[in-house]
């Protein structure tokens, strides 16, 4: 017997775990999709974190399968005008608000889709709770194989979240902390491909008045100390070895602080 | 090849996850209903609290379809002489503790079996985990398609926890807070239901003494707002547009706090 | 249509749920293993806490059916000179950090493998995340059948951590706690096989200054109370009734305090 890949579906949101709501939502991905596989992400983004989502999800769902269904719920605007989207990007389905929050990992060539189809939805249409009842079952149609131009109606745009561009200067590349991981590592807005190939190995990191070497991975330093290094997203990360960079540099590591990358004196 | 919809076991424990007792749960469910899928709703309830339990239990399992297992073990009482109990209600089953945990969501017209049949159960049964070695092997069984009267006997009741019905006064609709979300919306005992259909503008709820009014969504107000509305789950909830309700009614936000419903003066 | 049982990935890590790294590590798998049910057991061990991990892994695990896959990370020493495991033992397979996380679980007749070939890996490899890039490549293929000594090199050892054996004393059988779990229950390392069968119920545990009574369950002393009683891993444990013991026993409850097994006076 040869068995197809089943449908899956991804889910990312700030409902925390302490209520029913996630529940709802996968109840309702169950009843319309019966045989799809439903994986976490995470519930625990900071409530109503645009930012933070759209961040998360951009590093978690890269490594999936072609035809995955990412469904994504950070939605302080539900109840506003804000629209629904369904948006393809990589081979994947992104549906979640119009907030930006689907923008970082669907970015590049990508088709959006506005979700203005209510025959769609499950009525009533809670005013609070578009989770359930908007998004739930998009994502159930497009992971059964609904096709995204039944679900929705083309458009030209969406609502981008920009990780600002690292600025190159002639001591320096210039950027900021962008997100502060779990272990404190304080993830920056410099990219990989923001550095050249060469001479790495004299670069250093400078916040606030530390200066902090770049080197290749943790065992290169002992425990306790400050490195710089490449993160496995492709961003320049500031770490301690063994511990957390959030936690000693303190108001230095916060999200936004700046970042330079520069020759080491 | 059709695909027949695989057996679906949700769970809502207390249990936290820090240590191994879900995956010991879900091993046996894995052992006993090898293509089961595993859908969790929480583990977070706050330990013992049965009532945070059965209003979670409630509010997440309406939507799933027909013929899910729902397995919930909020268990204080384990080791006691309390009962485990197999419930059949609106087409789903529920399996858990005699303590109340499966009553909300089990309302209504239902079939309750009592769990004496020890040939089901995992043994040597723990007398601190019957999650593991009493529920989830029924559970199990009960998603593997086992008849309910033989995996337990038919009883005519079971401990019932209660949303205390709203009084109706000339003045107003009395009720309290029942839950408090993970974003602060206060979730109230009255319902939808409780309200007239007509000149729902024109009211106010009263908590404290602040005067809340009644809006149909969140976009009707401005950000920082305290407003009342019918929430996901059909009852009246107290938010604040942007941030947490709870938060700036303080000990007037807290569960048991006295809610009254009137026109506004 | 019979159905054959899918394949199985548990996942035990400390990446938390705040960021992409879950998601990120369940792409992979269903990348490589796109009919794998993903089961969490739990994501939240203490950052880098590789002996809280070993012990969760080992309670979690031993309920699964044959053939199932552990994937288990909690690796503070990437980007160092440590190995990859993949570990056969009970029937099950085992893959992660060579940093003793694998070794409670696995305890007893097991075969270890080290993964020496970066040809099933997935490149470039972060020196940061082996979670994503050798640990789930693995962990999927070997759960798509794929045989261990093809994904790795049989080596004699690995490293170990250990639950320090109870000392047997005239007076006494005497051990410490080695976990404290969510409710506050004290998980010593005495074993039920270190107490004779008979006369259990005239011992007593002794913490600080503490006499504890040895009871067979909750159900035996009223709320409020402490008593030992044999845990569900089959450890002696310290509970309170409806209560944290490690809130009552404040410094003497913690992970290392020493606890006696003795006759009660």
């Amino acid at each position: 017997m040869v068995r197809s890949a089943p449908p899956r579906i991804t889910l990312l949101t700030d409902f925390g775990t302490a209520d029913g709501y996630v529940g709802a939502v996968k109840g309702v991905l169950s009843q319309l999709c019966p045989d799809a596989l439903l994986i976490d992400i995470t519930h625990d983004i900071p409530p109503g974190d645009v930012r933070a989502g759209a961040f998360a999800l951009m590093t978690a769902t890269r490594t999936f399968p072609r035809g995955t269904v990412h469904l994504a719920v950070v939605d302080p605007g539900v109840g506003t005008e804000r629209s629904g989207l369904l948006v393809e990007a990589g081979g994947a389905l992104f549906v979640g608000p119009d907030n930006g929050l689907l923008s970082l990992a669907s970015a590049g060539s990508r088709r959006v889709f506005v979700l203005d189809r209510p025959s769609w939805f499950q009525h009533p249409v809670s005013p609070t709770f578009h989770g359930r009842d908007v998004f739930a079952p998009i994502a159930a149609r497009a992971a059964a194989g609904v096709l995204s131009d039944e679900l929705g109606t083309s458009v030209s745009g969406m609502l981008e979240i920009e990780i600002p561009p690292a600025r190159h200067e002639p001591e320096c590349v210039c950027g900021e902390v962008f997100h502060v991981d779990r272990f404190g590592n304080l993830v920056t807005t410099i990219r990989d491909s923001d550095l050249a190939a060469e001479g790495r190995e004299r670069l250093e990191a400078v916040i606030g008045t530390q200066r902090i070497p770049l080197r290749a991975t943790y065992g290169q330093a002992p425990e306790g100390v400050l490195i710089a290094l490449i993160g496995s997203s492709g961003f320049v990360e500031v770490a301690r070895v063994g511990g957390s960079a959030a936690a000693v540099l303190a108001g230095d590591g916060r999200t936004g602080a700046p970042v330079r990358l520069m020759r080491a004196a």
